[in-house]
Formats: C-alpha cells, sequence, structure tokens
C-alpha cells in the first residue's frame, strides 16, 4: 500500500494558509479533519493531496501541502457525482439483477454523469424504468454504505475479471500500470479494507477517490435519459446502453438545470421543425433526407440568398455541377480509397464503369479549374457553389437536421498562389464573423488545427506548410478571432480552421471548416502560368464555413427557438381585419406589403381577432397588422409585434418604412 | 396492271380547267401532256390523278382528273427530291459497291431528303466520301436513267428479297398489302418496262411516283452529313447511316438554305458554349452531365430567379426535396415499373433497400402533400421546385445541353378540385406565354393531347377526362393561343398539353409540358377535407413549362446567337479606360455600376482599346464603357452597344439610367 511514507513515527503535514501539523505516522485525511475540529471532520469528503484527490482513509505521505475537500466547491462537486454515478449503478444492478449487468465506463460531465450498461440478457433500459432505478439510489445512499479501495496487481485483476466473462474490464485494465484499483461498497458499520468485497458487494474499476460512505452524498440528482452508446465510441464496438444523470449540490442549481433542459427540449429544431412547418421526414424518401416545406424552403432561400450576395461582393464566381460523377473521378481524388465508407453504394457496376453520388463538391470544381488553361492574373479563383453533397450515415446516428444523409454545403474552393493564401484566410475570417454577427450567432471561437509533427502522413512541402500554419494564426490575431491552435489536428493534406460556436442555450456547435489543400493540386495535375511564364501548381482552399446548411439551419432554429428574425421569416406580416368591413383595406394592405416585396398572410377568416392573433404568435410570425373601423377611419394600422406587443397605430407608410428597416438592417 | 380502265377504246380525262380531252385507251399522262402541247410534253414530270401521284408512263383510268405536275411547284420540288433521294442511293452503291450495301428508308424532308444505309462490311461513311457521291450522283443524272415501277405479289417480293438475305425490306414488305411496287433504274434509251431489272440495276422498294427519268431532275443539291439512326427510330435496332442532303430546284433556294445551315452552326449552342465560357462537359464527370461555369451559372441563376419571382407573383410555393428516394417510393409511385429503362442504375441492392436517383419530382412533391391533414381551404396546393433530375440516356444520344442525363425543371404540382383545373391552366398557359414572350420565343404553338378512344389503358373517370378535355381547350382559346387537338396523344393518366416554340432560324422545339394527372392521387392516396367535411380525392396537374433549363438553355443560346439581352448577360458593361490616366476614374465607375447592382468586367489591361472593345465584341458584352481624357474632362462616358454601335457620350447617370431601364425592361 506503498504510500504511507512515515519519518519516524510522525508525519508533518503543511495545510493551505501555510500553517503545519504534526500527526501520528499512518495518519489519514480523516485523522487530518478530525485533528483540526469536529466540524471538518465532519464537512470533510476527501483530501487533496499535493494537487491530487484521494480518499479520506489513505494515510497521508510525510512533508505533503493537503487541503480538505469538502461539498460546497466544485472539487467536491465532481467527486460526490463520482460517487453517485457508483450508487447508479449499483442500483442498476440491484433493479435489473446483478448477473445481467456488465459495466462500461462512468464518468462525470457537466451538470452530472452517466454510466454505461450491457446486459447479457439483451435487455433494453426504458425511461419507465428510471424511476425505481432513482428509488433504489435513495434505498443506497440511505443504507450509507462504506467506498472501500482496494489495490491489486494486473495479473490478479486480468484473472478476477477473466473469470467473470468481461471483456469490457479486461480490455481497460490491460491497458492500465500497476497497481490497478477497484472500489467496493461494504456495508455501514464494518471498518477497514480487510472485510473484503463479498459475492453481493458492488464492485468496479475505478481510480478513486470517493466520499467516505453513501450517506455523506448530499446532492439533488435526476435521472435524465437512456440512449445508446458505442463501447469506448467506436462504431465497430457493441453498442451499449448510457444513462444521463443531472447532479448537483443544491436543489436550486438542478432545477435551474432541468429548467433550461426543459427549454432546449421546447427548441429542440425537430419539434419546431414540425410545429412551424419548416421541414419534414418520412420513410418513403430515406431517414436522414429531409424535404423542405414552403416555409422552411423559405428561410433556406433568403439565407441562400443573402450569402450568396456577400460572396459575390468578395469576388466569389458561382458555379453548379452535377451530384454525381464517374467513379474515375473519385478514384483520381483519392476519396473512392479514403472516405469509400462515408459514400452511398455506386450507380451501377464498378467494372462497367459506375457512377457516385458525391459525397463532396471538390473534385467537380477541379474540373472546372481544368476546363481552361489557367493564368496567375485569374488567380484567386473562387469557385463557389451551394453544392448538395450526400453521404451514408448510419441510420443510428442521425438526428434532425443536425446529422443528414444528404445536405447542402455552402462550398467554395479557392485557387491561390501561395502569396494570395494569407489574405484569402482573412477574407474568410470576415465574412464568417460578418453572418454569423447577422444570424446572432457572435460568439465564435475558431480551431487552428496544425500539422501533426509525429506521423509522416502528410503532403506538401515543409516550408509551405510552416509559412501557411504562421500566416493562418498571423490572420487569427489580425482579425481579433477567439482561437485556439490545435497541434496535430491538420488533416494530412493540409493546416485547417474550424468555426465553433456557442448557441443562446449554452452550447457548441461545429460548424464549418476552412482547410490548405496540398493535396487535389498534385492528383489533378493543377497548374496556372505564373508571370514569369512557368508553369506553376495552384494551392486549393477549401472553405464551407457553416459547413451544412441544413446543420446550421438545426443550430439557428433552437438559437432562435424558432422565431425567425423579420428578414429571415417565412411570413412576415399577418394581415388581420376586425370584421368583414375592414376587407377591402386589408386587401390593399396586404397588397402593399408583398409590393414592396414582403411575405404576408392574409388572416382573412370571418372569425374574431382573439384566435388570429393566437395562431400568429404560435406560428411565430413577427407582425400582426389590424385593421378596424378606427383605423380604417384614421388611415392607420395597428400593429402588434412579436417581441415588443402592440404598438402604437401608425400610418401604413410607417409600418412599410419599419419593415424595410428592419429587413435593410437584418434584424 | 390493274389500273387502266378502258370504257371501249377510249378514255375521257378532265383537267383542272373543267376541259375534257378524249385519249385512246392505255393512253399514259405522258401522252395527255403530248396531247396538250410540246412544252408541256418536255416539262412535265408526273400527274395528279384525282389528287393521287403518278408516273407519268402509267396510263390514265377513264374519267379521272388530272394536273400535269412539273418541276416548278411544290409537288414537283418534292417528286424531284424523293427522285434525287435514288440517285443518291445509287450513287452510294456505285462508289461503296452495291453489294456491300442495304438500303433503309430514304424519304423527302424539309429543305431535302436524307437516306438511311447500313454496310455488311461496317464500313462508315465520312464527310470526305461525300463529294464522291456527289460527282457520282451528277454522272447518274447526266446518264438520264429511266425509273422504271414494277409491281409484284407480296410472296414474290419477299421471296426475292429474302434471297438477298435483306432483313430490312423483308420487314417492311412484311407490312404492305398486294401489289408491292419496286422502282428500279434502266438505262437511256430503253423502253418500257420489260426491259427487267438486271442484276446491276439499282433497285428499291418503293411507293413512287418518280420522274421519268434522271435526267429531268433539274436540281440543285449539296449532301450535308452523316449521322447515326436506329432502324425505324427504334434504339433496339441496328444503328444504320444516314445521309442528310439540301435539294432545291433553284440555285439561290439552296444557296439561302446552306446559309441558314452555316448560322445555325455558328450559332450551334456547344460551340458557343466554350466559345464564351458558359458550360463544360468532360469524361471524368460524364457524358450528359453538364458542369455551369461561373458565366452560364450566372445566366442560370438570373434566368431562375425571374422564373421564380414570376412563380411567387402566382402563389406557387417553393419546396426543395433530396434528389434520391428508397427504392419503395417509386414502386408506389409505379415509376419503377413503367420508367425503370430511363433510370439511373440503383444506389445498393434492391433487396436490401436501395435508394433511387430520382428521375422526377412528382414522389418527393407528394410526400409534401402528404405530410399533413389537407383542407380544401389550401388548394389550389401549388408546390414549385427547380429540382435536378437524373435520367439515363443512351450515351449515343446524347448532345450538347439538348439531351442530357443531369437537368433542372422548373416543376411544379398543383394540387387541386375539379372546379379548379381550367383556372389554373389558364395560369399556366398565361405564364408560359408571359415567360416566353420575355425571351423573344413569341412564336408558340400549344399541343393539346386526348384520350386514346380506341385503348382502354387510361386511368379515373370518364367524365372527369371528357370534362378536363373541354376546359383545357376552352382555356387555349380563351387565352387565344395557336394550339391543335391531338386525338389519342393523352399519358394514361389524364389530358396534356405540350408547348412547342419556332426559334429565329425557322426550327421548332418541344419544351415543357402540363398534365391532368388522376394515377399519383389514386396510388398515394391523396386527400383533402371538402367543404362539407367529406374527404376527397385532389386531382394533379404535372407543369413544366420549360422541360429541363438545360435545354431551354441549348434553344435559347442559339436563339439569341449568345448575345444575352441586358438582364441576362454573365457580363453586363465592360469598363475601359483609354489610358492608366484614367484607372482611377474607371475604378469609380464600375464601383457604381456594381452598387447599382449590375456586373462588370474591369477592362483595365495596359493596352490599346482596340483589343479591349474586340474582346468585348467576342464575348458578346453588351456594352463597353469607354473612358478617356475628353470623358473625364466633360464627366461624360463614351459607350458602344452591342447592337447599337457607338452612342452619344452620355453623363454617368445617363448610362446608369439606361441600364436600368435595359434591366427593368428585360431587353
Amino acid at each position: 500500500m506503498g504510500d504511507a511514507t512515515a519519518s519516524g513515527d510522525k508525519v508533518s503535514i503543511t495545510l493551505p494558509d501555510g500553517s503545519v501539523r504534526t500527526l501520528g505516522a499512518g495518519a489519514t485525511g480523516a485523522d487530518l479533519a478530525a485533528d483540526i475540529g469536529p466540524g471538518l471532520a465532519k464537512a470533510a469528503l476527501a483530501v487533496d493531496v499535493d494537487g491530487e484527490l484521494r480518499d479520506l482513509s489513505r494515510p497521508l505521505p510525510d512533508g505533503a501541502t493537503v487541503s480538505i475537500v469538502k461539498g460546497d466547491g466544485e472539487q467536491g462537486l465532481d467527486l460526490m457525482r463520482h460517487s453517485t454515478a457508483h450508487v447508479m449503478a449499483q442500483a442498476v444492478m440491484d433493479v435489473f439483477g446483478s448477473s445481467t449487468v456488465r459495466l462500461g465506463i462512468g464518468p462525470t460531465i457537466k451538470n452530472g454523469f452517466y454510466y454505461d450498461f450491457d446486459f447479457v440478457d439483451d435487455r433494453h433500459i426504458k425511461e419507465e424504468d428510471l424511476a425505481a432505478i432513482e428509488a433504489r439510489m435513495g434505498e443506497i445512499i440511505a443504507a450509507d454504505q462504506r467506498f472501500v479501495r482496494e489495490e491489486v496487481t494486473r495479473e490478479q485483476a486480468l484473472e478476477t475479471w477473466g473469470a467473470r466473462d468481461d471483456r469490457f474490464k479486461c480490455e481497460l485494465i490491460a491497458e492500465l500500470e500497476d497497481p490497478i484499483s477497484f472500489y467496493f461498497n461494504a456495508p455501514a458499520g464494518t471498518q477497514g479494507a480487510d472485510v473484503g468485497a463479498d459475492g453481493d458487494a458492488f464492485v468496479d474499476l475505478c481510480l478513486g477517490p470517493h466520499v467516505p460512505s453513501t450517506g455523506r452524498l448530499k446532492v439533488f440528482y435526476k435521472l435524465l435519459s437512456v440512449a445508446g452508446a458505442y463501447w469506448r465510441g467506436d462504431e465497430k464496438n457493441p453498442m451499449m446502453q448510457r444513462v444521463y444523470a443531472a447532479c448537483f449540490a443544491d436543489k436550486k442549481a438542478l432545477k435551474k438545470h432541468l429548467g433550461n433542459l426543459e427549454e432546449a427540449s421546447k427548441r429542440d429544431h425537430r419539434k419546431l421543425g414540425k410545429q412551424l412547418k419548416l421541414f419534414h421526414f418520412t420513410d418513403r424518401v430515406g431517414p436522414g433526407l429531409p424535404l423542405w416545406l414552403p416555409r422552411g424552403a423559405q428561410v433556406l432561400e433568403t439565407l441562400v440568398d443573402f450569402l450568396k450576395a456577400e460572396q459575390r461582393k468578395r469576388g466569389y464566381q458561382t458555379v453548379s455541377t452535377p451530384h454525381i460523377g464517374r467513379l474515375e473521378l473519385y478514384k483520381t481524388s483519392g476519396h473512392w480509397f479514403n472516405y469509400r465508407d462515408s459514400m452511398f453504394p455506386l450507380l451501377g457496376d464498378e467494372e462497367l464503369g459506375a457512377f457516385a453520388l458525391k459525397p463532396m463538391n471538390c473534385p467537380h470544381h477541379v474540373e472546372i479549374y481544368k476546363s481552361d488553361a489557367r493564368s496567375y492574373r485569374e488567380l484567386p479563383l473562387r469557385l463557389a457553389e451551394f453544392g448538395t453533397v450526400y453521404r451514408y450515415e448510419k441510420s443510428g446516428e442521425l438526428g434532425g437536421l443536425k446529422r443528414v444523409r444528404g445536405f447542402t454545403v455552402d462550398d467554395a474552393h479557392l485557387f491561390v498562389t501561395p502569396d494570395q493564401l494569407q489574405d484569402e484566410f482573412k477574407g474568410v475570417v470576415e465574412l464568417v464573423r460578418m453572418v454569423l454577427n447577422t444570424l446572432t450567432l457572435d460568439s465564435v471561437e475558431a480551431r487552428v488545427g496544425t500539422r501533426d509533427n509525429v506521423s509522416d502522413k502528410w503532403v506538401g512541402e515543409l516550408d509551405q506548410w510552416e509559412r501557411a500554419q504562421a500566416e493562418i494564426i498571423e490572420a487569427c490575431e489580425e482579425m481579433g478571432l477567439d482561437f485556439v491552435v490545435e497541434e496535430g489536428e491538420a488533416a494530412f493534406y493540409g493546416p485547417k480552421l474550424d468555426f465553433v460556436v456557442t448557441d443562446a442555450l449554452d452550447r457548441e456547435w461545429q460548424l464549418g471548416t476552412v482547410q490548405v489543400d496540398y493535396n487535389l493540386p498534385e492528383r489533378f495535375d493543377l497548374e496556372y502560368t505564373a508571370k514569369d511564364g512557368k508553369r506553376e501548381r495552384p494551392i486549393m482552399i477549401h472553405r464551407a464555413p457553416f459547413g451544412s446548411l441544413e446543420r446550421l439551419m438545426g443550430v439557428y432554429i433552437e438559437h432562435v427557438a424558432g422565431a425567425f428574425p423579420v428578414w429571415l421569416a417565412p411570413v412576415q406580416v399577418s394581415v388581420a381585419p376586425l370584421t368583414d368591413d375592414q376587407l377591402p383595406a386589408a386587401r390593399e394592405l396586404a397588397t402593399a406589403l408583398e409590393q414592396a416585396g414582403h411575405r404576408v398572410h392574409r388572416s382573412f377568416e370571418n372569425e374574431p381577432i382573439g384566435p388570429k392573433i393566437k395562431r400568429a404568435r404560435l406560428e411565430k410570425i413577427p407582425y400582426v397588422a389590424i385593421l378596424g373601423p378606427r383605423e380604417i377611419d384614421s388611415s392607420t394600422v395597428s400593429v402588434r409585434s412579436r417581441e415588443e406587443g402592440e404598438l402604437d397605430p401608425m400610418t401604413w407608410d410607417d409600418f412599410l418604412g419599419r419593415l424595410a428597416t428592419d429587413v435593410a438592417e437584418r434584424r
């Protein structure tokens, strides 16, 4: 048990305030806490020994700096979440029968923890089962079971768990170093570690530490959901069942978090997509293949028009290419060898000249580059396409718009000279920020992936890479972008920049990417005539700052909770006459709005104004324009704004002006 | 030889002027002409006997009304073209060896004729061979060979041509009725039909008639081209070689026609597409799969935006759907059973739930209809999509943009009640005419296809069909549309309307179609709640007035010879400073134009103005805006218009105004 290093019969411990305490050799964290005072002895959960968290029951090494960890800080909360995770695992075994369950991993996460389970009898945990598990957890906590650490050699551990036929544990143990620690739960009132784990006790491979006993878990928890998760995140491994739990040290914090989750669930773009009639999935077309309904298609079209106009201003040229290409094309590009698993099955027989559904637009754009002899005068050549691509994602991984099988990439390929690389990067960063600001997704972080120094699997020239990486970083700095450098995270063909946004519910989403590519120009033998008449190889930049418009829409719908700003709203104004007497004026107003380019719903049903307003609110229409006898008399319109409520009556011109400003300022 | 029906020893013939002539029994057309006068005897080529054209050498029936056909009218020209076609066939046999050639058909066509040949030795006629054939034709005409008609029984004919192992002739003969007529060529100076066809004489199965002898062919002809053509137009049959010839009775007419052809060849959209950098084909992507280069994509986008705006005004709603769907979808729609040959091979295995690349957008739009419960209040529901579809055309039939494997349909599906059908048809006709007028393709004919009375392969209710047909015809009449009714040309699922335009070179092109469909609503069990609360079946209208945008572009590029009007032109203005001194002003002007939304080329090369103007002309840019010292001094710009040449210098504002008008008026 190695670390009780008593010098003589005393150990000397430094406390966080600098004071030193001397205790008998073999004194534990619990002894230290008791020595300081009975209050602390009661509150103590673990100790921090020279920066390492340890069980209270372990002897303290001489000369260490030690602080007592209680339940009121971040460290203590994380510790309690970890111990509560063990309690949940034990509860699952108790509820379903311990012999049927094998444990995966059970780490803490932001706001709680999860645990992965595998059932030898193929049981599926249902949402309805969660209450029983929660109840059993309460009993375990009330029973005040002790967490007991046990250390064994790797050989012993493999023997024990091999005998239990547990491939998961054996796989983990094989990667660890001696000694291997386990935690088992012992009944309240027992003493020390020598009580031993009997056959019934809960035990798991665990680095620790834990709170002394389950009774010390002063936590508020809630089991949230069950989801499939591949063992170690690898889809070639068996699918386990992951139970998620929220867990906090005070009731208010749990309540707030559950409120956030409820809000996120309300904002779920799949729900809103159905409610607001934005998009539709059907098995007859296929999973992961969204059909955009008129309203969703309208939002998408407005977004694309906006992006196109911004790109045009910045010298991009639009092209348009087929959704298929000969297999040969993807062999030349290398996608067939590196990316085949993500491609749909071929159209036709491989031997007889098959076609492939394109998983990326790049080879087609390269063919456009090759369609003509190119001169340095034409560079940078920026070919842009809102190109729909198809990828054969596993159907289990599809989820609303955020992971689909067919999606439209805001794609562009820039063919540049080495001298143009940095300016083009800056241009892309500027464009992305401009657009994300417009979408109020203004919390953006960039992640610069640089060359993997360890691997030799990269193409291009070392000095080109180093220059490009330095220039990208410099560009991020100059643009004042929030960014981190992730070493070794580049693709094999060049350094890259990924964009991550944080949404209104404080969740992070990775969107698109900018990647330098030395590989495709080589594979397709791309050239341009330089100023001196020599043939040179251009560099390609792949640039899809939003990645997939479908994914962006999924994130954005949740970000704005389906309440699109006026410029994007599928319907901008609902025109509602109070009675049929105002129908002629209502028609006139609707026409005037449409002629000004606005999208109008004619709420001309013969019914009271109340339901009309309520429907507009449910459909999240930004404005309801109401015409009653008073408005007709005064040549005004009463306007209800989705955000500001009832506005002062205004002239038609003022209302048109307000709308024009909303659209022009994109708000 | 059956039709010499002498009553006694005289026959009595009525001439076109009403006069009657009496000739000896057995008198022929030639005898009649000679009887009228020696001039007519010399000019006569054939006779029109009671509306049927016949050889001069055939006896005239008693009591017939007969007119003498000379070479100066349409009838005579058609006759000469037919006889010249035989001369060409004989020349081909003489040049390549008669034993190697088998004849297909050789009809006259507008402006000339063609003949189809099959070579047992797999020879291919080359363009270089045409001169030798033409020369041989001259010799045959000079030799004044007689055209001799011979009639045999079908049995005899099958025996003769069966012995020659000629499947083409045998196939035709088997479908004819006794007697079967042949024409062979006999040497000049021989008499009558009993000279017989010797082994060397040219002979072909032919209804006739012909001119008396090749020497009577006062024609000017030119062999134009050789093209592949399936026997009887069926791609399952062998491919023959079709030689096209122009043929006229006077030299001027031939010259004018050849001039037209040259113009058409200059306007060939494949040539212009390359020259103007509009689109590109490459084998690596695949035949029939156009890649739109920036300039072509720009034209297409402007066109689509225009169409979208016009559709929006008319209550269409845009949707957007994937390019693939589960095979199941196409089984439900019936495409898999009826349209499979035109579909690309499946993605994946049929048994394991394959996907298909969509050949049509309808099933996807039907799924959108089905995504919600529908009420009569929502109808007519007009779902529109510029949807790209893929059809597996045989690679031999692909040609530029006019026949491709991937194309974008200006598609819409209207879900209507029976009462709405006629108005919706009118709406479509109005839209098509408005758009075609805008494109100066203003010569439009509509073809109404009605139900096949003979076949019983149609779905729906008879009274629905009849009402729909009557309403479509009435709609065409009310809209003042030029239309014809083609009985039995409807699809099995409903009546239709096809649009055919005539272009600047007087060629007809079929574009899109409007089709009523009673079938898909049935197959997909579509419903809406009627006013009385009952569930009713809507009618679908498939509507793609331009069919394929690619095809429309191909036709349109040739129609305007690549000189797009200002509103469509990929580059609208080339700004060209005289010297570098005017560069700042030129930049300013270019920016002002761009801010006004125009597409500008900066012709800022340091070179004389001449080449700049020439390049703009070659690129068919509508305007060149020239800035020299004089223009700077007077704050003007000198403008060269593509159509009007040099314009008076004008202020920048006037030039901007002119451009704005051009765009607004779409010219």
